[in-house]
C-alpha cells in the first residue's frame, strides 16, 4: 500500500512510519494554514524521475515561503527509504513494470517551532489517473482571477511556488467534474492561457515539415513544471521547435495537439476544451510519448 | 496549555486529546492540500462570543468547498469541553479575567473518505496581539492580485470562504513584518480596499455629530467579518449611522479612525497606513470599544 518514510535527524535513511496511523501535530501550521509545501515525482523502474529538478524546485518553493528544508541528503535518504519500503509489497516480475507517485512534503511546523516536519509517502497511481494517458481527458478553461504580471508585482502572492495550500486548485477541479469534465486549464484576467490546476499546458503543431512545441511563459506567474521542463530539452535535442507563450485559447483550438502534462500522470492529451473538439495528431503524440519514455 | 478535542461519533461530548502528540494522519487533505476549513471565536467571561455567526460562517465555507460538517450539536459539544479542558489550569480568579482563541477546524479527509476529521482547539492570547489593541498597529497596503467582481464570475476561487489555504495570508503578514508594519490591508486590482489577511477593515466618521462606521462591501469577495457583522448589528441599536464601501485607500486616510477587526484581536487601531500617520480619534475608538465590549 502507501508507504511513509519522515525525515529524521537521527537517521540519515529516514524513519519509517505507518501512514495509518496519526502522525502529524494539530499545531503545525502545515495543517491549520496550508503553511508548507511540496512536490509529486514519479518512481518507475527502478528510479525516482527528475529528482534534482523536484528538489531544485521545492528549495525555491521554500526560499519564496521562507521554510527551513532539511538538507538535499536527509530528503534523498528518505525518498529511497520510502521506495524501497513501497517496493516490499511487490515480486521481482511486478517491480518491473511498476510505477508509483512519490510526494515529498515540508511543513512549517509550529508557531514557535525552529523547523517543520518533513515526510516522503509513495503510493501506487489510481487505475483512472493510468486511463487518462489513453483515452485523454476533457477540459475547461476557467478564470484563474489573476492578470498575467501578478507574479512579478505581488511576491506575496506565491505564485511559482508548489505550496500545501491547494483549496483552489481542488475546487476547480470539482467545478470541472461537476461540467462533466477531467481537468482545468486556468486562464489569466487578461486572457492567457497559464496551467492545469495540478499539471503544465503544451501544445505542438508541425509547421512546413518542422515540429514544434509551445507552452505558456513562466512571467504569467505559473509553476514552473519540472515534466516540460524535461520535455523541452529532450525536443531540443530531438530537433523540435521550442517556443514560450503568450498563449491564448485561439492557439490550443488550432495546434494538432494540446496536452496537459504532469510528473506523474504524464502525457494526458486533450479530447476537448469547453466542449470543443481539440485535434489529436497521432504521429505527434507518439513522438512526444518517446520524449518523455526517455527522462530519467 | 492548549486543550484538544476531537469531534467523536462516539460521544456527543467530543474526545479529548493531547496536542503535544501526533493525532492527524498524513493522508488527510486538509494537510496535504489545504483542504478544509476553519473559524477562530473568542473566549471570555465564561463563554464563546458569537458561536452562532461562527458555524454559520463555517456552514457557508463547508458548502462552498462541499465538505461534510460534523452535526451543529457535535461541535458545539466539543467546543464546551475544550473551553472546559482549559480552563482546568486556572483558578477562579483567573478564571474571572482569562481570554482564550477556540478554533475549530473541519478537514475534508482522506482521498476515499466518506468525511474528515474535525477537532475545537483552545489555547491562551499571546502578549503581542493584546499589546496591539492598545498600542495599534502599523499597517501596508498589499495588492491581493484579484479585481473586485472576481467572487461573482469564478465561484472556484472560494472567495469568502474560510479555508485552510491560508499561505498566501501568512506571506502577505511576513511581507509587512519585513517592512517593519504589523499587519496588512489587501487592496483589489481595481484600487479597491479589501481587508487584512486575518481582519476586516472598520472606519468612522463623526460628520454633523453623526457618528459613522463603514466597511468594504461584501461584494469584492472579502469574508463575512463576524465581528464586524456583530459591531454593526450593536452600532445600529447605538444610533451610529453604518456604510458599506465601495471604499478605496483614500478613505481610510481621510477618516477620524480606522481599524482592523476581528474575532480575537477584537479592535486593533490603525496607526499609520504605508508610513502615512492615520488619525485616531480618541472618543469614536472608546465608543467602539464598549459597543466590543457588548458582543455576545
Amino acid at each position: 500500500m502507501t508507504a511513509l518514510v519522515f525525515v529524521d535527524s537521527a537517521s540519515p535513511a529516514g524513519r519509517i512510519a505507518d501512514p495509518q496511523q496519526p502522525q502529524l501535530s494539530v499545531l503545525d501550521q502545515g495543517v491549520t494554514r496550508g503553511d508548507g509545501i511540496f512536490e509529486t515525482a514519479h518512481y518507475r523502474a527502478g528510479a525516482v524521475r527528475k529528482l534534482d529538478a523536484h528538489l531544485s524546485r521545492m528549495q525555491a518553493s521554500a526560499a519564496a515561503l521562507e521554510i527551513k528544508l532539511p538538507s538535499e541528503e536527509a530528503l534523498r535518504g528518505a525518498v529511497d527509504t520510502a521506495v524501497a519500503e513501497f517496493l516490499k509489497d511487490y515480486d521481482d516480475a511486478a517491480q518491473a513494470t511498476l510505477e508509483a507517485a512519490v510526494k515529498i512534503v515540508v511543513t512549517r511546523g509550529g508557531e514557535d517551532a525552529d523547523h517543520g516536519v518533513a515526510w516522503v509517502m509513495v503510493s501506487a497511481l489510481s487505475a483512472s489517473l493510468l486511463e487518462q494517458r489513453e483515452k485523454g481527458i476533457d477540459v475547461i478553461l476557467l478564470d484563474r482571477g489573476y492578470d498575467s504580471t501578478v507574479a512579478d508585482r505581488a511576491p506575496w502572492l506565491l505564485m511559482g511556488a508548489k505550496t500545501l495550500s491547494y483549496a483552489v486548485n481542488m475546487a476547480a477541479l470539482r467545478h470541472a467534474h461537476h461540467q462533466g469534465a477531467d481537468d482545468v486549464i486556468f486562464t489569466s484576467t487578461d486572457g492567457l492561457v497559464l496551467e492545469g490546476p495540478t499539471s503544465s499546458v503544451l501544445i505542438a503543431s508541425t509547421v512546413d515539415g518542422v515540429k514544434t512545441l509551445t507552452t505558456p511563459i513562466l512571467e504569467t506567474g505559473i509553476l514552473p513544471g519540472t515534466t516540460q521542463g524535461a520535455i523541452f530539452a529532450a525536443a531540443e535535442k530531438a530537433g523540435w521547435d521550442l517556443g514560450y507563450g503568450p498563449l491564448e485559447p485561439h492557439h490550443l483550438m488550432e495546434a494538432d495537439a494540446v496536452w496537459l502534462v504532469s510528473s506523474v500522470r504524464l502525457l494526458a492529451p486533450i479530447n476537448s476544451i469547453d466542449g470543443t473538439k481539440i485535434s489529436r495528431d497521432a504521429e505527434l503524440h507518439r513522438d512526444l510519448q518517446e520524449l518523455v519514455d526517455q527522462i530519467m
